[in-house]
């Protein structure tokens, strides 16, 4: 088994109608891991700067995270700025430094080549091909991407779907990638490049993943404060595939309890700014909120 | 028991990218009472003109849809004209001609007035306060209302509304009408202006129900070919109170269900224009897909 996962570790600046953070730690593989550190071991794959703190690789090492592929670059660590208004689906970039990222070249550590489960977040599909190269048998492999890759590295893109079993993507970029405006024609769509499932991530209305013989919708956790969105898709793919490693299967059944894991994470994830609430949770608190999405949805039969 | 609904009936023509309909029978009253039909019997009060053809009367009446408050008045009938686009969840009028709706003096017949489920759906709220005085002891009164009142008639609104106890409304519009972003917050605001539950609707992405208890999270069916969206917010309403009705409750179980049968009678209306799939359904076509529900929303316990 083992989890392994190649994206960012960033610094990051956020602004919401409800505050600001300034050079924050974020990053897809950041999230990602900390929210699977609560189902299973963690190997992460990464580049920073020399600028990067020794606390915040102290703090992946306490969440049991491997960081032996953690790559240390002389140079800035890749910066983002966003903003989000009233409307917190949608992230506004200010503001990109790729610094060191832009030269990563993934290289996994040997004793990460055997892990099973992998996660290719929302880096150049090349990259996440590059890496998927480097595994020898994995057992179950998802990936992330964005409107930026699809725009600007569409072949390149495809052929790493080919060798993706599940791709997570926001709904408006499902309909780019798929060229078809009906999310449901969509979804089949982007299967035919190869995932076999697609879980489409529609932010506070929640995820809907398809399959070739089912469908399941699950909701977003309805909160009072949503205080800031930053990471809740990698939050949701670290408790989705944290939970599956955990659990060790891929049947549906599996499935559908991790799309809820992942939507309790990302639901923690957006309560506060950069990793502040998702990094002091514990088993009981995500065991209630689990329990709290089932109430949410449950009706009795007619 | 028995079930009222006071609204509109109309002719609509609807351009969506997928067809048009011109002059094809509407109105919320119209798609609400269709709905409901499969479930209770339903009590019609509504106007229209002397150019509407006995074909529509006969087939309400064919519907068991009891049409001794439908006035026929000299005029024309009440007539809309709107276009979607792609994005299927927004409606754009076009033209709307009030015509003998203008006058509109909702009188119950005496028969009517002992009725125990009452929908008000989306008119004038001093009409709907004005039904409402006329109904001796109703056990479950529901409501509908869009921005145009909450913008001209916020103080008639917001007495109608104490009178309420099932506010069903589109989500800006709960924003608006709470003067709130947050929709858990404005939910909750809008409890205070009286119903105990608000049912808020999102189209594509189903309901949510709030109470002062809990939340209630129902998904939308995804469908591949959505055709015409227009009457689903009534068709919901009608499937919904006509299930409540016909089970004669308003415990949290019953709404919980009755939400997914309006769930399910919304998902039948979009596939066709005006009530051409509304109009020719089973039980067994409406017990299937409430099964589909259950199976699009189900998962275990961790």
């Amino acid at each position: 088994m083992g989890l392994l996962v190649v994206g960012s570790v960033a610094f990051d600046s956020v602004e919401t109608p409800f505050g600001k953070a300034d050079n924050v730690l974020g990053g897809s593989a950041t999230y990602f891991s900390t929210a699977a550190s609560y189902f299973t071991g963690v190997q992460l794959v990464a580049v920073v700067g020399n600028d990067f703190p020794d606390k915040h690789i102290q703090f992946l090492k306490r969440r049991k995270i491997d960081v032996r592929g953690l790559q240390r670059t002389k140079g800035r660590t890749f910066r983002w700025k966003g903003r989000y208004d009233f409307d917190l689906n949608q992230a506004h970039t200010l503001d990109t430094q790729l610094n060191v990222f832009a030269s990563f070249n993934p290289q996994l550590p040997e004793a990460y080549t055997e892990t099973e489960y992998v996660f290719l977040a929302n880096i150049d599909p090349e990259l996440q091909l590059e890496v998927l190269r480097q595994v020898k048998q994995p057992k179950l492999v998802a990936c992330d991407t964005m409107n930026f890759w699809i725009e600007r590295k569409p072949r390149e893109l495809k052929k790493t779907l080919k060798h993706v079993d599940i791709l997570t993507i926001n709904e408006a970029e499902a309909r780019q990638l798929a060229q078809e405006s009906n999310l449901v024609r969509a979804a089949k769509r982007i299967m035919s490049f190869g995932p076999g499932i697609i879980i489409v991530k529609r932010g506070e209305y929640g995820a809907l993943m398809f399959s070739d013989s089912s469908v399941f919708s699950a909701p977003a956790y309805p909160l009072e404060s949503v205080f800031d969105p930053t990471g809740a898709g990698d939050s949701f793919a670290g408790g989705f595939m944290g939970y599956l490693a955990s659990v060790d299967s891929t049947d549906e059944s599996s499935i559908r309890q991790a799309i809820i894991v992942g939507s309790v994470m990302a639901s923690f994830d957006v309560e506060d700014f950069s990793l502040n609430r998702l990094k002091k949770l514990n088993t009981a608190d995500i065991e209630d909120r689990y329990n709290a999405f089932k109430q949410l949805t449950y009706f009795e039969d007619l």
